[in-house]
């Protein structure tokens, strides 16, 4: 279902200064062999709960239940979410639902995935909410931004349908026994499924905060577990080589530390994949880049993630990645089989050549002149392939890269399931909000922007 | 109309460590206005032509009795291009038209801006022929990918209205005196615009570009230009601290001299700029990364632009900004009054101190506090600040980041107008693809693979 081939990544093809060694490859082996003990470890011991999620049938069967219950005159599914709450889920209805402005999903889904009203204000303004049902999504219960859009569009239902028939159009997914969501579930009777304690958002795509929004609008969150579970299988192996996350890990981590490329960069050939990229931006950044190692000291760690797509950035980011800084290391991934595809006419012009031929071979050939090209100056890459994209190699993607993802926090030494870093803005916001309890960090603000100096602003 | 406060990009509200100390920003200012001169001088002799974009007023006409003519019936407009060609048209329509899945400006614009099938597919099942008006921008002409698409969609015109009809419903926007469109255009009558030949197709979205595709949705090109004339005026100014893009362009390149942060964040606090910072994404990048300096010397230089949006990304990218190395300076885009608002009604609950608030003022405290929390670990930022994002706000903000593009490249002392990194990857497509004259090229890429060894795959 999926390869992957890395060794453009290697000295072999790109020379000693772009490439690992297979020796340096090979003495990360006894550091991975207890990586992975650990990950899997933790997960066996309950402590670490994406690994599991793949085989754990029973969220597939609720989240079922419930779709197949829904009302057929409901055409519209309003997630209300933000990070780990929507990034994978859209990542989900791009890659398996077609171009979402199409609409060609059974229902439609809206992600506003900000505190910024632009489009829930013009959703809000053209949805009929006798036609929607609205999803929240906070593991916490607690994100303020989540909130304050759900009190919005909980007020929108009741004024249109009534306080009762607006709750049966609520459907929270969060933690399955603390935090506001839960308990105004429980008060109110609002359906709600849970996202397990052990599992972190930026982890939890292949939990119901992935497979509820899939399967509301037709997509098969079935073949994502499936091809997940296929993956965790092979992510289980304790040899380096065998195991396909253990290799994207340890290319990643060793081209860091022994040749300095700091910048990983993701660069799917596929339109479909774009929100991919942008979920593994979060996933990458946030569980590797942190200031404490597992020792606690501080160490201000964490390689920079970058999206891209291709053939789309050779207009756009390839100059850079071709002629700049030897900080980075590419990961492509390609699909064999396009799921469309369009015939090029034969013509008479400039393009003659390309007659008979598919966009979809066009789009091979670039990937792969862009990956010899890279090579060729000794700029290393490696290339995931899958055969198609469906919702088993989908679902392979995600756990290959949430796998990887643990992995490469082992070989970092840091801890990749926190993330201590996002709370002070958060506290300084809440004081400006007039949060109770943080009248004091709203002072700190106010008073620090007051102590700006004005000769250090443009005023035009 | 916009302001920067880049108090938190020097050392004395972020130290010395974070931040820049006055006189180092002063010692740029003899290189600075250099810098002016040379690209103003550059202008006037037409050797640079973004600098006049916003005084030209013929493009603007032409597009006008262009979209005043086209037929009330045709309902989507498509738009073949790549890179340039297609990322300013982006960022206008976000900006402008509202969430372009809500299908709000007066027609619907489509941007299929890649080699990949998928969206052309799902779009050429979907529209009707008959409504459908196609615009094809290449500057060169010679895209493969524009061509590509091109062939496939002028086909699908002429099978649905005939060959005549078929021409009746191109646009094409290109060099005005060659290349394949041109050629094409004047051969068949094809209605044609011209992208001036000292304007590249990063710097072009106010060209007709980018006006043209704004015109037919209906949206104000004539503020676009409006706002960047005004701008381009206070991009003129010789003394770095009164320049908008002097200061921006000095702060970049001195924090990565002086300080070693070569990763460049934009950040808007805005869902309508994604796009807008996905465009300055390759603008940044294809200038700036560049293998030579003006002296012909390898440099390898360029810094690496990471597109984010607030508070989203507070979710996702915002633990490695906090936490990670100190190697990123961030630019914040603030919109003062947003264009929509929703207030959140009052509850009982956890979030009753949200009660009354707008969404917006959730989004502005937010930006407030990730500010301050960032300054107070001494990792600077910057922060632009309009007004409202209206059409001249958008012009505006598209002259004063081309305009610091140009400034950073003599900062940096590279060529930022041309991008010879990507002809390598082209040319191995190419023979590839079988374009005649190339199969050596392609022969390359084969053999090139077939050596690669089979011990660095992973088979599953």
């Amino acid at each position: 279902m999926i390869t992957i081939d890395y060794s453009l990544a290697m000295a072999e093809a790109v020379g000693t200064a772009g490439g690992l060694r297979d020796p340096e490859l090979e003495a990360e082996g006894k550091a991975f062999e207890r990586a992975v003990r650990r990950v899997v470890d933790e997960a066996k011991a309950g402590v670490l709960g994406f690994f599991g999620l793949p085989e754990d049938p029973s969220t597939l069967r609720a989240v079922d239940d419930f779709a197949a219950s829904v009302d057929e005159r409901i055409a519209d599914v309003l997630v209300l979410g933000i990070g780990g709450s929507s990034l994978g889920t859209r990542a989900v209805l791009h890659a398996l639902g077609g171009p979402p402005e199409l609409g060609l999903t059974r229902r439609r889904l809206h992600l506003p995935d900000n505190s910024d009203p632009w489009l829930l204000a013009a959703l809000l303004g053209r949805l009929d909410p006798s036609r929607t049902l609205v999803v929240a999504v906070s593991k916490s219960g607690g994100t303020v931004e989540t909130a304050a859009q759900l009190l919005v569009v909980r007020k929108w239902l009741a004024d249109a349908l009534g306080a009762a028939e607006a709750r049966a159009r609520l459907v929270y997914v969060t933690d399955p026994s603390r935090g506001p969501l839960r308990e105004e579930a429980d008060a109110e009777g609002i359906r709600a499924f849970d996202v397990p304690p052990n599992v972190g958002g930026r982890f939890s795509v292949l939990s119901s905060v992935g497979l509820l929004p899939a399967r509301l609008s037709g997509l098969d969150a079935a073949g994502l577990l499936e091809g997940a579970a296929q993956m965790a299988e092979a992510c289980r192996r304790t040899e380096l080589r065998d195991n396909p996350a253990g290799i994207l890990a340890a290319l990643h981590v060793l081209h860091h530390r022994l040749r300095g490329r700091s910048v990983h960069v993701l660069m799917p050939y596929a339109d479909a994949l774009r929100p991919f990229a942008a979920w593994w931006v979060q996933l990458w950044a946030e569980s590797l880049g942190k200031r404490r190692d597992r020792q606690e000291r501080v160490v201000e760690t964490g390689p920079t993630p970058i999206p891209a797509v291709g053939a789309t950035d050779q207009h756009a980011q390839m100059q850079l990645f071709m002629e700049g800084p030897r900080d980075k290391l590419v990961t492509f991934i390609e699909v064999a089989e396009p799921g469309a595809d369009l015939t090029i006419p034969e013509s008479s012009g400039a393009f003659a050549y390309l007659g008979g031929k598919s966009l979809a071979e066009v789009l091979e050939a670039e990937l792969r002149g862009t990956a010899q090209a890279l090579a060729e100056d000794g700029r290393p890459s490696l290339t995931v392939r899958v055969a198609r994209l469906d919702a088993r190699s989908l679902g392979a993607l995600f756990f290959l890269f949430e796998a990887a993802t643990a992995f490469a926090g082992e070989l970092y030494g840091i801890d990749a399931f926190d993330q201590p870093g996002v709370e002070l803005g958060k506290r300084l916001a809440s004081g400006l909000l007039g949060r109770p309890g943080y009248e004091e960090a709203g002072s700190e603000v106010r008073e620090a922007e007051q102590s700006r100096p004005s000769r250090h602003r443009w005023n035009g």
